[in-house]
């Protein structure tokens, strides 16, 4: 990894401000022979996307991806076939404002990292955030719909567990739920309560954080390696990667710290059709690093959103004393579009795995 | 990072399995000009080495740390000064009982890696846990203790804050209290309880979870980057490679998905001497991936041991159902010396950050 | 360096084809505070643009370069300032004549890669030679110009020195010829024997190879490492990365292994102004890998341009044996154009490693 | 690559200086199931071994090997089979004479690194050369010996091909030979003339450069990528790599600047066999940076041995004006002992662009 690249195989670099002209990512080391649609492509953005919600920020961008590279157009005038060249793929920025963060410019908002910025890097791009902006994320997200085809049988689902103190019910997690409803909850009887909750949170100019679960299936036993390539040492950085994770979990997590070793112990046995089968997994589909073949599942949490209306005591440029509400326009609980990047790390991540598996034990044939 | 290396400036290549003739890893990248003696580094290691209370495995091993290279050696005959190239470090494993592990040649271990080496290698140094054996952190420690040169006036000290269900009172938190007792705990009036407890777990072959905070303090405002090489992402990822961990967080963690954005905001005022003062510390130091200046606190959970006395059902390579018990020299709470580990970590991971730093804004001088 | 990424601090990575509709390049790791304008950026790729004379390609391309990210804009409405955030540059492709190149998406042009990619990739963009064409490096040149503003007092300039068998004459070596003639060769004599070589190599439909040389001053003393991170081993590979490059040397290069130790020896004394003297240069101003002070030279040859208008037998997709010719607009000499290219190579890998002692030693403060 | 380390998938990391108590090196990434024996990897390097004629330094090592991690040992007691974790080396110094190098400690030898170290490092191992000794080169060659086992059918040899001004016939090349002489010499009527000419080199205290040429075969097609992963370009870096290599080549290398594309071309037809059949090899086996399938030809260039007894002008780290001649036991064509190494590298780089390409594309399957 770099400073705006991830992977060592299935590599992502991405790039752009709030308030550029653009932003977008170069994903470096794709196999050739992947097909995809713009159309499945923009869909994962469209999750993503603001202004969806009364729950998510008002911004209006239409997100809409362009490949410029790295890809042979298909006869059917849709269908794009990966070469094995780096793909490019940019999203240009329609809906900037500006003007709303020139009080900002030389005054720290608390909770980002605007003072950190100035000390490093002694300039700051302070415009809706600058590179910091989860503006960012668009990019992860069309990484993310790439990295899903490297996988044969893959699937990467996450859905939201808690906002704020409110958590779901996991006995009622249906996963035909989370696209219902506008907080990807699997659980619709949490729905209202959360509704409730959020409308009096965005209503007093105020946040909250959360809780996101992604889950992934058809995962090959064997990705990941025993000391620093473990699959979820990858997967826990780039989870921690994104804007406003606090902690991640793989498994039963920090549950796992109270936990005996008998109970903790995933046993085994042999399936009915002469495969081994896991009686619990508690690992989250990793041990040792590798995985097991069970669902890999992780955890993520997000603090809330640090731009509030509520005035905070900070300090500006000068070294003066002031006290700062951030104007402009919020998500007020931002775990919210932290869904879809979630599976787009975990995919990347797991995808970046399955190639490097491959290059070392030649295991993993030709997709 | 490769599959055995961490690091980007400071990079740390670690070999070794646990019952081969040695261990160790080669450092690269280091700063010339740096001194230490082996006193200092061995100091460090026999924190962690096994066998020094009932608490943790009763392998013997002294874990005497040799310099091969990278260093002048001084007049005083005892000071070593870095000279910029590599430094390995071995150390010899003396203590090794290959023939207690005949058995799970071929039977996998619940809640170890084993079925999932023997998917993806085709091949297993069972002895020991073989690549996979805690063992292999010795040379994360070796590592650690040159990263603590990098960073003028770093300090990274950890402690065990859980074992089990058992919490010590944050308010009774003593650093001073850490090496009066064989678990590193900050809380004296915890020591007892633990002691009771992990006597019971022990006599019963069991083990059990825990969880250990690590804390480091003169870190340097500005250390880490926005989006792919955060602080806390590299933290994360080192972190969550330590052997048996599954959850990482970063200030208050998984509790911050609770707050509300007032709650969460660390407040900003000009101390009395001119310098930027927070008033909490709820990011853990890290703000949009880049430190602040005030300590950086983490936290990880360990699972129990894998390794307990009690039959677990299980298959073996040959596809046959099997009941396996762990026989060998085992931690009942491998959390416990996972504290040293866990600041060895930590350590690099700043001191890489500080050299990139330093390379990208020069505004870091020479130390 | 990953497939399409170069450098360590200084990291460069390319995208694009000859015929999709742009290329271009992510700058990561800059650091922050450096000052530039489009205009110096336009000028490098002016001097490696198409069409300029009867001696290169005919295709038409602007090569207008844009700048999407990583830069604040001054209030002159024309300086840029880099933020220390990955810097996107994008060039659109304006003269696609994919037409042309029908004929050869199954028939593999000797001399090129058409056969390995198949081999490869199974799939290849044959339009304009899609990855491999010399368009990709516009990108290169950009991101040199950026390079260029990394080391202060850094100037590197190139010069072709030869063309097919003729050389020119080194005693008239005259930097200000450079920019007067259609070739970048430093001695004015050579210039109307170049013209009329290349006029019939041109009117033949054929092609000539051709060698560069660089040279680069105020390279700080001190710049590589002793063993992988050789100052003269990242500028052979990346010499050796540019299209059609078969030789890479750095001083005497090649006329070194005629040489005895004491003629290669290059002598020193103390300047009058009390810095060390170098009295010869036959290292090119690197020694054990790493800078001396002294002027860094390396120079490399360029094959004849494989598309060449004589039919040559060769293989199609299928495997039937066909005769090719290369229809299009091609360089008659491919050496010409890569001038500004070595130059760009050769900058990116001085501000790789200036960066990255800085980043070690500490010893390079702040430019 | 990192400062000591080289490759991707296949990565060798070199530590160890000339006058420490050892050196080594940690393969990393080697794909399981492996065999090889201490003696097949012992006979590489008694090959570049010190000692072994008079044209070689006298300095007794035996250079034994140790391997203490990353196999398994067979039940024959001899064959060593990998297991996919890092495979450590490590050689013994057992004949230093640090005393032979006390004078130099503060005087720049003229042609070594020794200036530039100091205003790199600020502090220097001067005995033996410290890590820019050619006893690292002993690392390389164990690293290589692993690097041949990664692809099926891979042969790679190399030869002295020029001494000084004189150059073999290459009509009179004959493989069988380079094993009869104490050059490597593949041309028996070149090895009298080498004799005489290096005996007078010697007597005098002189030095002399020369070229090695390392041909690879079995190297499939396909290995490299079009950019910034050409096979050649790695090649290339790590020939450059090598102590006192000034120059690098593939296939016509210089000499392709001087031909035209007709000549250049290296036409194909389709074989009795039904494969492809190259007509020529001008490009040494890679075009567009992918191999071909032909044999992959590399030349380099290696100045003469700086250490010589002829006293040359210089400076000291006080600065003052010294005279300068270099005792001890040196080689009087560094060159001879290059051509193991050469092949060393030229395996490595060829390895890991195998792995790279069955992580990329995967089409090679399980060796």
């Amino acid at each position: 990894m770099s400073h705006n690249t991830f992977g060592h195989l299935f590599r992502v670099t991405t790039w752009g401000e709030s308030h550029g002209p653009a932003l977008g990512c170069v994903v470096d080391g794709c196999p050739p022979g992947l097909s995809f649609t713009l159309g499945e492509l923009q869909a994962y953005l469209d999750k993503r996307k603001p202004g969806q919600s009364r729950f998510v920020t008002q911004r209006r961008e239409e997100d809409l991806v362009r490949v410029l590279s790295g890809v042979m157009p298909g006869e059917d005038g849709e269908t794009l076939t990966t070469t094995g060249t780096p793909i490019s793929m940019m999203i240009e920025n329609t809906d900037q404002r500006s003007k709303d963060y020139g009080e900002i410019a030389r005054r720290y908002r608390p909770g980002h990292a605007d003072y950190a910025y100035d000390v490093k890097y002694g300039i700051r791009d302070y415009r809706g955030g600058g590179r910091s902006s989860a503006r960012e994320t668009a990019a992860r997200v069309a990484a993310g719909a790439i990295a899903r085809k490297v996988v044969p049988g893959l699937t990467v689902r996450a859905a939201l567990v808690q906002i704020g103190k409110h958590r779901i019910d996991r006995a009622r997690w249906d996963w035909a739920e989370v696209d219902n409803n506008p907080f990807f909850c699997p659980d619709p009887a949490s729905v209202p309560v959360w509704e409730d909750y959020l409308d009096g949170i965005r209503k007093a100019g105020s946040s909250v954080g959360a809780v996101v679960e992604v889950v992934a299936e058809g995962v090959p036993a064997g990705l990941g390696a025993p000391i620093y390539a473990k699959l979820d040492q990858d997967i826990a950085g780039l989870l921690m990667s994104i804007n406003a994770v606090k902690g991640v979990e793989i498994g039963d997590g920090f549950g796992a710290a109270e936990l005996t070793g008998e109970e903790n112990a995933d046993e085994m046995r042999m399936g009915n059709d002469g495969q081994p089968l896991f009686l619990s997994n508690h690992a989250g589909g990793i041990l040792g690093g590798i995985s097991t073949g069970q669902p890999v599942i992780a955890r993520f949490a997000i603090k809330p959103t640090s731009s509030i209306l509520t005035e905070r005591r900070s300090i500006d440029a000068d070294g003066h004393n002031v006290d700062v509400r951030t104007k402009g326009r919020h998500d007020p609980c931002v775990g919210i579009r932290a869904v879809p990047i979630g599976e787009a790390m975990v995919a990347c991540a797991i995808a970046d795995h399955y190639l490097r598996d491959r290059g070392q034990t030649g295991r993993l044939g030709k997709a």
